[in-house]
């Protein structure tokens, strides 16, 4: 049994074969299946079914709209493998990060099935003996999306000095407001006009959506950056234009040295700036102020040209919680301020922010 | 056995009466035995001797005067023992990181003789299955200079608010040029002008010559900033003036995010530069070139205020390849390009780069 899923483009066949069951544990409809519900609209993963009892017999997208596909409901992890399942993903972020006895008894059931099961919790499927016995009898594998490779190292170097691919990375005024979003709209986006595009994950969840990645926040800090540079070079192996995602922010008290040796481990041609309208500090640091917007952009274009020049094309903006006249005047707003164009992805559509990357590459 | 030492301060009496013995495995002359030589010249811990059969009846400072104190060299475990030895520490950085089998020889012997060991490996004592019940059955601790506490976390904040203590933050224009050599002169110079000054290693090298501190670059990433607030509080028990050795540099392609973090964690009040004279690029990257000294002063500037404002000092350059005059010269550019007074520290005394600093506080 492997803890970690190779990352190599060897196995996209047996990848591109896989269908996955996401398991909610009665949870399909809130905010905690974030990752059911993000693998669901931006996966090019096939997804067979999800398995939630509470919800059995609906589709995905009828009780989450946000989902937009019609992936069928049941109840049982029997029916998802009748249905096709070769993997479960446990599809909720569970209190603690580990798995309660519910969903702990589904994983078992999968892992006797033959099911190969992939989770991003703290607690590692791997390190409980019962699961590891069960899933070494089965010949199937646990795959723990936190756990990062063993093998990392500092960045050889290089990507300032020429590179086959263009790197688009999304950063952010803080944390966990939607650079993760963002990205896959954009790749999304792309894809339509027919690029060789690839969303390139660096978080737990980004990995679960694409089924490959590293969850960089959980590297030892002496290779962040190396870290982001290999996810360049494996991304180079699956398209040209890569939507690099952000973690945290250059201003935030916590993450900031995440932030930036992300930012100089994968070394970008161009930068989003993600940002929630209307705020005005770090959410979990509120005595910590953001500067201007225009100081935001000047920050990380100076942080990136330590190792390469990089503008920022454009400020992708999270108007959600705002009327629709309010969001298109905090847009103005925010165009004006930062001197970059402004929209929001999710409300409004992705082309003006794709068009004004493309114009920097 | 415990793996790591308890960092609190209920354990300083018995730090303070402990005595140690260093050991070299013939390579006591050598750059290798940097540790020792580190630990003999900087260290507040008592030296009982340096066990080094290669060496044996010398004194330390005979052998390498930089460690300007007349420590005996032994040539065996037990004669360090009969001069009050209470604790090992292994004294060289091996290839590879790991103990050979001399070494490991010496260690075995030091628990055999009752006394603690402590070293910076990359393989851990603790992992040694023969040491580890050694230690056990005497009852002595092995402590691993590299591991990091457990229960790391995320900032509590507070540091840009309002504190009790100074804290001075060396950073620099690579790694490896000197932050802990200039961190540790100026904290000697505070103390003797009569200051509660404290040391606080944020590096294995330092956490060897003071006996306490944090391996940052080895902490998980999301931990960085967290790590550097627990060693401002922690150095906060034992003074009200400490000198927070720097990590890295924010012009580094590898490790910038330790340096961004460290800093965003540690929310210095002043900072001193650390610079190597004529050095144009990080040197294991030199295709990567260094700003002017104008900017890196203002990149740090900038960088420190994201959180809370600090100014850099003065700027410490290490002077030693060049002849006194071609020194003299190079510090005197190096002032005008930077707008900052500049010294060597070691080679023309600390008072200088010291009274900038105090002029801030």
């Amino acid at each position: 049994m492997s803890a970690v899923l190779p990352r190599s483009d060897d196995r996209s066949n047996e990848r591109a074969e896989e269908k996955l069951a996401i398991v909610t544990g009665g949870r399909f409809a809130g905010v905690g299946a974030k990752v059911a519900h993000g693998v669901i609209r931006y996966g090019d993963r096939d997804v067979a079914a999800v398995v939630d009892e509470a919800f059995a017999g609906k589709t995905a997208s009828e009780v989450v709209p946000f989902c937009a596909r019609p992936v069928p409901i049941v109840a049982t992890v029997s029916e998802a493998a009748a249905m096709g399942a070769t993997r479960l993903l446990v599809g909720v972020a569970p209190a603690g990060g580990r798995l309660d006895i519910r969903l702990r008894g589904v994983v078992l059931e999968a892992v006797r099935h033959g099911l190969h099961v992939e989770a991003g919790l703290h607690s590692l499927l791997t390190d409980d003996a019962e699961l590891a016995a069960a899933a070494c009898r089965q010949g199937v594998e646990l795959h723990d999306l936190r756990a990062v490779p063993k093998d990392l190292d500092v960045p050889r170097g290089g990507r300032w000095r020429a590179s086959d691919v263009d790197v688009v990375h999304t950063v952010g005024t803080d944390c966990n407001l939607g650079k993760l979003t963002v990205s896959l709209e954009l790749h999304r986006a792309a894809q339509a006009r027919g690029h060789a595009s690839v969303f390139v994950p660096t978080g737990q969840t980004g990995v679960a959506v694409a089924g490959w990645g590293i969850a960089v926040d959980h590297v030892v800090a002496d290779y962040i950056a190396g870290a982001g540079e290999r996810l360049v070079a494996e991304g180079a192996t699956r398209g040209d234009l890569l939507w690099l995602e952000g973690q945290g922010s250059l201003f935030h008290p916590a993450y900031s040295g995440v932030t930036l040796g992300l930012l100089h481990g994968v070394v970008p041609d161009v930068m989003v700036l993600v940002h929630r309208a209307a705020l005005t500090s770090t959410r979990n640091y509120p005595d910590v102020p953001l500067p201007s917007l225009a100081e935001v952009v000047t920050s990380y274009e100076r942080a990136a040209a330590f190792i390469k020049p990089a503008r920022v094309a454009a400020v992708a903006v999270d108007t959600s919680a705002m009327g629709e006249t309010a969001a298109r005047d905090a847009l103005e707003e925010i165009a004006r301020a930062s001197g970059r164009p402004a929209d929001d992805v999710v409300r409004f559509g992705a082309d003006r922010i794709l068009d004004a990357v493309m114009s920097e590459l």
